[in-house]
């Protein structure tokens, strides 16, 4: 940490503040700068940081106090050199999958399970083009209270099912703290939805279970948010979080959000958890998921999640962004040619999508 | 609801939408345009809107779906053409407040109860300066899950014995659905913070209590959703919701947030509910606290809600924010000047600081 | 400036960039961070400092670089610790005002000259209501090249008769380094648009004058970048810079810019320039425009610039923006009666508005 | 266009809407929606929407105008269904590469253009690579006055010579409109930077030449802005205009600017125009270029211009942003391999970079 004072500090709001370190266990050591003095903070005190920041900013003749080291400690990369690799699918009915290693990992479904004949049928149909997780919403959390809200525990029933059908390990998010336990009876993947990045009291409960969660960005969230939404559920010792870049709200209006493929190669660097991308919420729109999924393994992600869906003018919910089953088809037969040139795998297709 | 055809949308693609409109119970209207064509929506049907914007977009020949109305009922002034007043402070201890009239309603305290001293102390500044509603958090959600994360029930007791002192209801947060119960025992106001601001779980269930409810604005949520978070609560039955406007993110980093002073008089012509802002999130620096707090009140805000720290150098958080009692009792003094220029009243303050 | 190594970087690494630093004039000073080292640069070097971040953020195992000191000299409050106070209005026709004191400047006027009739009209009423200088555009930057793109040189004679008829001095905006020495002979305040603030060819040619300028702030330009561009004008000789706040671009999409009024406070504390508002520009509705101009005299804005027009139904440019003259002098009351709350007097109204 | 009548608009009102609307030639059309009415203008009138839709919005009892057509028409793809293929390099000493067709267009080189060693060698280095366009600044766009500038006319005349020794055409930025001349008859491309993409009088000036235009996209200018940029160009003449997508400003700090790498599929539906990316500025961090350049031609893009310079940390501009020639050409064989994954070529490799 280091402490800039302000131009023209006075001596005596120097030494104030070097009195105020020396009380925390820190070793102060002024920077005689010109303009300026700078005053840095050694030594290693077991204290909160980021506490600290703020606390001494408050001082007179302090200008600005900056972190030099991250405060997220779990989910940073210097502590976890090698990327984590984890297998997800756990539920005797689900065929395991490895993220976070050359496997391409494509989770896809409809926003919202609707119906045994939907949501097994979709679940068949993305699997034979070469899915390998199905995604799918019991509860769904909607921006209005007069939209569909969900089908609550039986959606997670009608996901058992498909799962039985076909093997896909399931992705379904919680949004109750008073859900846990039935989404941990059938989910293989917790998803912590957009919304709730920062509902904290949701991710401690969540990080209590050693189920893997898929944590996805706020659309208001930094990455540095981001990493520490995820400390917190790493913090419960529950340490297989994938992280999920879905938009950022920006002022661009032409699509629903705006993909930050930055964050991509950001992510990689700064963690050792897998990053996946979502391009439909990205988009908001089916006509731009193709290029934008295709830029995010391109550009070095570890997965995706796509929204697909039968009938997406049937769909209850989200159908402008979702891909008719052959749409999705032919986007992974893209995928499949795209894969090896960054050096990842990508499950054949089954014999036939009949 | 309009729908925007494609250009060059073909006469079965047009056929084929104004079916599905009428299959809907809606009579379809078509704008023959030269360009494009566009077909409106007629007659009143009890249907989710949002849902069928939606479903709408997804049909072939269709550009967009534009809803005409709002998709908020009972946040919306259409409804309610009077602002909405209401009481504060139930309790037995508190001195009762109206919010959304003439009073100028200034909420202050600390960012967290930190002890029975540092709470009561901060009361008493704060009423003697003309505060009328002491705020203080014992549950806090902070960035880190290595920060203080709040006294929890122990500081709900310490704000109940600030409240018996002074006589200032008392606002503080709720994040866990399991606290309802002790908030509505404690609280005069029930928080919502801004990161909860789409926990849409957490709004149903406050929807359901009938104690007063501060929402927070999240820091990327537009004005329309900040509505429709409010629609959640009101739809549960409780309609007393105070909308707390607290800076939004941008691109802007010389302060912590951008404080959206347009919201001011965009909610208070879209909504009849009561209006505040939070000038010590917006700006997160108490050197601009006091310009932003005049701003907002001369903007048309109907209060303030404001940190005071009794010495923030040594806040558990927040500390940057804080203004002293001395400078909040200043700033009281501006406003209480400022207050007749807008046609506001604000309390006298009690005879001493002492 | 401090330079930030990465955690992990190599003795060879740390002696490389102590070298360069010590090639570059200034002393090395090592920080010995128990997590990462940090060099700070001591001395003071002629050399451009924004060139040598980038240049030492390229070395093998440095992390980031930061100044420590801004990279504005001349438009910042360190070197002119009083708020600067300047005349406008040196036209013979004029009658001056001061800005950057105690007066509240008002400039008001239509957004695109359009007639002799109009021009004349308005300033009467503007100048009867309060306003001490008129604005009107004759070269009219238009995000459409099918739309009307100004008067011209004809506007500019227009200005003139509008000055000689009522003394109000003139200010309007250059797009085209040709016309510098036709704007110079008619205007008394050279406008830069938000859309040119970086145009840094535009700004040097202005820098060169001696005419005051008002520089509008860039809808996506930080306000450091805003006191850069003001740095140009500045450093070409020519002091007599007018800052202009008028929205920033954000994802909030009710209004059509967001109005950053933290901005007020942030560069009067940051610079010794006088700020102005734009309401008209930084909310796009006229319904907004007066709550937005008296927040930003209550936030401590030197003045306004307020788009005022005969009959907004018909004005060839941003017409639901314009004030009618009546709305514009019930505004000017209310501030009036606002000024004196923040210590700021502003002109009495004419005898009549007739 | 269609016009948003306010809930309970009197008959009055829409009467003189109607009115309005007659007068202008359009044919009004009433939806008789049961909240709010709608009105629809029909007909084709030759007139200036844009400042109907302004105009429109300030009748009294009118909510909101809406164009339904884009505002852009030589821009728009509804003109011209086909992609745009055109060939650069003109100049005798240039070898013709066609951008907008199979070819995958790459443009590389130093952000300045420093000495002749400097720009022939980076020359020589990225064309051995497979580059076909050499990119290099001879006037600067710089926030900071104190920044260098730029070589001026001699930079452009180092072009000249790093064409004539390897025939690439060259791209550089034009800022004052003084230079046009000796731009054109230097230049294969004429770059208009960032900062002035909404410099509506440089783009007229370039809309008169007949040299192709690289357009950059300002960091805080939306889609639509961008294409309305691009028409000042189209409607001088000039129809040969290269889209580029570098960046834009949000509140994510972890890369200096956000990649909208929707843009580039949203693009390529709205216009006929090519479109590349600029990973460099997109980024700010050489360590992110290869993901973002990787994406944008997997997401669809025409091709990229990317810095090199042979030493980036002697840089006078924006070094951190540059790529080394060795890792240019090691980006360079995995975008060869990407490119058939997207139906592209890429040149192939000279036979050494010696």
């Amino acid at each position: 940490m280091i402490i800039v004072m302000q131009q023209g500090a006075s001596d005596a709001e120097v030494a104030n503040v070097v009195q105020q370190v020396e009380a925390t266990g820190f070793r102060p050591f002024i920077n005689p700068g010109v303009e300026r003095k700078v005053i840095a903070l050694l030594g290693e005190v077991d204290i909160d940081k980021v506490q600290l920041v703020d606390r001494f900013s408050t001082f007179s003749g302090v200008e600005r106090v900056q972190l030099i080291s991250e405060p997220y400690k779990l989910a940073s990369r210097h502590s976890h050199p090698d990327p984590l690799r984890f297998e997800l699918g756990l539920h005797p009915d689900a065929t395991r999958v490895t993220i976070g290693g050359s496997e391409l990992v494509v989770m896809a479904g409809p926003c919202s399970v609707e119906s045994e004949a939907q949501v097994v049928g979709v679940a068949h149909a993305v699997k034979a083009a070469g899915a390998t997780l199905l995604r799918g919403g019991a509860f769904k959390p909607r921006s209005s209270p007069h939209s569909f809200q969900g089908m609550g525990l039986d959606g997670l029933k009608l996901l058992a099912t498909a799962r039985a059908a076909t093997g896909l390990p399931v992705v379904t998010e919680i949004m109750d703290p008073h859900d846990l336990d039935e989404i941990c009876r059938y989910a293989d993947v917790i998803q912590i939805g957009a919304r709730n990045m920062q509902n904290f009291s949701l991710l401690r409960y969540v990080g209590e279970t050693r189920v893997p969660v898929l944590l996805k960005r706020g659309p208001g969230a930094k990455v540095s948010d981001f990493l520490l939404a995820a400390e917190y559920v790493l913090a419960g010792g529950n340490h297989r979080v994938i992280l999920c870049e879905r938009g950022i709200i920006t002022f661009e209006d032409s699509t629903r959000y705006t993909t930050d493929i930055n964050a991509i190669p950001v992510l990689k660097r700064q963690t050792h958890l897998p990053v996946v991308l979502d391009p439909s919420h990205a988009t908001g729109d089916s006509a731009y998921v193709p290029s934008v999924a295709m830029a995010a393994v391109a550009g070095g992600a570890d997965g995706l999640i796509i929204e697909v869906h039968p009938d997406p003018s049937k769909a209850l919910s989200d159908g402008k962004q979702s891909l008719k089953p052959d749409q999705f088809s032919v986007l992974m037969d893209k995928l499949r040619r795209l894969a090896p040139v960054v050096d990842r795998e990508l499950q054949a297709p089954a014999a036939s999508l009949a």
